[in-house]
């Protein structure tokens, strides 16, 4: 048996799982924004025609699935793993989708790191010959997760300067073993890290901590340093818990810069579409990677990618009983080249 | 690259990941049911010294990871993977528990199917060379579970005859490459199976098909056959759900007989401790898994399992918007040879 297991917590992946094919789905504050054109599929219609926010979420997640298929050229029955979970309790979102799909289905519950938790896990059935395709999937719907997380839509709540707007969007990839780039060649999979904050409008910083650690990890498990990639992003830390990982890297000395970037604040225009600390949600790092970052691999622009998805594990519940926020951050690493 | 890849969706463990301990922690109900010998763990204070249930949920999670390493003879930095998750809201139990443990850290969720998922994920890590250790864990709280998918306790509601009753219990098992017997030697992931039913109250009836189609993918997946286990046991469908799953096979011409158990009917004894159709939750077939059934094959007595945990994929909201209950059901085959 060879050890693919490097240093304490990075995988390498021998047999480099290749990306088939991603799609993104997104909805109006979306289409707005920046990345639109790199959408597979966008509605100004946040209930995507359907009764509730719930169902026009899953429905997302249904679209992003078949468009991923579509463009891969493979349907449910090719699929021997799907890997998916959201932000919704019991992750409804996921489960509900793919009833009656017949699709092998492995929950995740990974807050906005999900995306990452289950590439890296999708990598891995596919490399280790567990699966010939795997699926890696999740979303966000900015009204189910403000009424589930915080206040009713219609309440009008205010929001505080460090609050971010969640993504109402569903990202979906399909991996194989073997073919052309883009391939994923290595991940970490990241510790639960509590720096105490308590502030459930601050979610930047209490993830920024993990998101610190898990890069560290990764480049000290696989000799890596951040001028290997060409692009480092980050899930969703917004403006603040951006430069909350900056500074952390430039006490140890290294500049991370331009070649550091948060999914969050690359998908809205902060300034214009008034989200004010940056975008966040499962949707929002899923459907960069799977829309803006895909097309920016294939078309050659980005050579070597490290996708950090960050989670905050807070619930309302444990919010209200005065526990302060864990955090976690899940990295995989794409390429180019087969190196 | 050896395709591990059986039928369908089963895998085949080549390496042979075995379990290297378990440990399974209870409350008071459990302290009063028939298996409570084989418990490691087990307070007669639902609230295990606690503030509230919550903390007593993640305080029974603690004891079985840290038990589970005593008994393995390893640490919190031995482990390169816990595979993880409850039924709380964004699985709260499970993140909270390993935060600031250092342990590389997936969180799942399978509603009561955890344990199966987090096994049969721990077996490919270890099979697959990406962990030389993993863990797999959850649990259940039924002071917890009642006050998030019921009514608050002190409400005093009436349960319906197939309503079950939530072990308050939690359970951890650690794998390895290479050692003595038992061994994890094959694994069927389930999909999602919907089969209309809306009865809250009725989680065995809404889990049945599920395991039912589990196990029958399994065996055709892998060629065997009932008769291939000495004990094949569902997680939680209760006394209602383990009648339809007999019901099922006899409609194929399968007699599965007293081969064939639920954990749910094992761990209270229904007439004397008020439980209706049975115990539920995560830590219901965590608990029966981690503590009996392996002390029956460690005694020997015991040589095949088939490890079934089946999970129902409802939200108090998705009950509220008239959804039916989604299940799902995970398959794991011990066994003591290495065959």
């Amino acid at each position: 048996m060879i050890q693919k297991h490097c240093g304490k917590s990075s995988v390498r992946f021998e047999n480099r799982p290749r990306v088939l094919s991603s799609a993104a789905v997104g909805g109006k504050k979306e289409a707005e924004g920046p990345l639109s054109e790199a959408f597979d599929h966008l509605n100004v219609d946040t209930k995507f025609g359907k009764d509730s926010w719930e169902q026009a979420e899953r429905e997302m997640q249904r679209l992003a699935l078949e468009t991923a298929e579509q463009k891969g050229a493979v349907g449910h029955g090719d699929l021997d793993a799907l890997f998916a979970g959201d932000l919704l309790n019991q992750c409804i979102s996921s489960s509900f989708t793919v009833r009656d799909t017949g699709i092998p289905f492995l929950g995740l519950y990974g807050a906005c790191s999900t995306m990452a938790e289950a590439l890296l896990l999708a990598a891995c059935a596919v490399d280790g010959g567990y699966a010939a395709y795997a699926a890696a999937m999740t979303s966000s719907h900015f009204a189910t997760a403000e009424r589930q997380y915080r206040f009713p839509l219609n309440y009008g709540g205010q929001r505080t300067p460090t609050s971010q707007w969640t993504v109402t969007g569903a990202g979906c990839m399909i991996l194989q073993s073997g073919g052309d780039a883009p391939f994923i060649r290595s991940a970490t999979v990241g510790a639960v890290c509590d720096y105490g904050i308590t502030d459930a409008n601050n979610m930047g910083a209490a993830m920024a901590p993990a998101a610190y650690h898990t890069l560290r990890q990764h480049f000290d498990d696989l000799g890596l340093a951040p001028s290997d990639y060409d692009l480092i992003v980050t899930g969703d830390l917004g403006t603040l818990g951006r430069q909350i990982v900056l500074d952390f890297f430039e006490r140890d000395g290294v500049k991370l810069g331009s070649r550091y970037n948060d999914c969050g604040c690359m998908i809205f225009d902060a300034k214009k579409q008034d989200v004010h600390a940056g975008g966040s949600g499962c949707g929002c790092s899923a459907t960069v990677l799977c829309g803006h970052l895909m097309r920016e691999m294939k078309r050659g622009k980005l050579k070597n990618l490290l996708f950090c998805a960050t989670g905050a594990l807070l619930s309302p519940t444990s919010t209200q009983q005065g526990e302060s926020i864990p955090g976690i951050c899940h990295a995989v690493s794409f390429g180019t080249e087969r190196r």
